[in-house]
């Protein structure tokens, strides 16, 4: 019993150091510093354990980095139902999903840049692990299109996939601008998810309507 | 005379190994080694000069890759020049500009694979640089659609951005795929780039539907 309550402990607290690892590493990405020039050594000082305990978390620094991609993704799938949850109380279903992907990306900068950077980096692990997040939440906001608007599924697909390619390249420069800049920014953003919105809509009501006339 | 000669030869030298070094360093770009890990010695091995001699065309390695971001925006112009020619002599606006920038990627991959990745990359001499190229290209394709389809400038301005990050994005990862999956992603992109065109004429003459009633 005594064995078991230790092993939790320990258990509990090599998560806690795993964590801590993650979060060092995202602390240390920034604008000049992408996740290819992150030393083991320093991460692991920040993490508050000797570099040579590192191993005991990760194999090496890309599974780490596969880890960041992993909770990338979580933080994603979070921003969505938040969405979601907002858009349930009201309001404009575009101006409520651009607010919260605003707020998302000043709340997890960090996640956002790992994202865009690695996406199209040189690592093939962490791109086909971007890839494939970024395919879940794609995925998500189809479901979730099909569900309000009725249209096919590869309306909802296409429509879904230009708007967070479009979302997401709009958070990259947004990281980078002020206030002024950044409300241009998100007038811009629901400006074009609008036309994409509205495009999908156009199209397949002409598409129908030729159809009723066969 | 003689003297002029000599001097336009060896201007005409200088240029050529300048050029040398360019393709050099585009060539050692691939999908796993970015720009930062290029070596000034294996450029300027490639190139047939010796490493030393490599400063009489650039400062560092940091100005060679400025000028391959020039040299990539002026590629970028020939391809919207090369699409503008082709559509003059008929087809489909949307069909002949994805063909055109699919059969400009695969002969210029590494120009694609140098704007995309250090579009987001570390380097904020790059990221601005690449910005403003691609700046560039929007600002000549909303001159195209202005004289196109008569709409007022802030709709072909967000519907010019929102096309050249769809297309953009499809043709980082177009490199990647083989010739089926390919054939899938210029369907898709045709689709995607045609919502965001009939979005954008949707939107317009609905507006103009409402000030015509008020």
């Amino acid at each position: 019993m005594k064995n078991n309550k230790t092993g939790g402990v320990r258990a509990l607290q090599k998560e806690k150091t795993r964590r801590s690892l993650i979060d060092a590493a995202f602390n240390q990405l920034n604008a000049e510093q992408g996740f290819a020039s992150l030393s083991l050594r320093e991460v692991a000082r920040e993490a508050g354990i000797a570099a040579t305990s590192f191993y005991r978390h990760f194999r090496d620094m890309d599974e780490l980095g596969l880890a960041m991609v992993d909770e990338s993704g979580l933080t994603l799938r979070q921003l969505l139902r938040q969405a979601r949850k907002r858009i349930e109380k009201g309001g404009s279903v575009l101006q409520t999903s651009v607010t919260t992907f605003i707020e998302f990306i000043d709340k997890n900068p960090k996640v956002f840049l790992l994202l865009l950077r690695e996406k199209a980096g040189t690592s093939s692990a962490f791109r086909s692990a971007i890839a494939r997040e970024i395919q879940h939440f794609i995925v998500e906001l189809v479901d979730y299109l099909n569900n309000a608007n009725g249209m096919p599924h590869h309306y909802n697909e296409a429509q879904a996939e230009a708007m967070v390619t479009i979302a997401f390249n709009a958070g990259a420069e947004a990281i980078d601008f002020d206030e002024i800049k950044r409300q241009k920014l998100i007038e811009d953003l629901i400006f074009q998810l609008r036309m994409v919105s509205r495009g999908a809509y156009y199209l397949y009501h002409k598409e129908q309507i030729k159809a009723e006339h066969r």
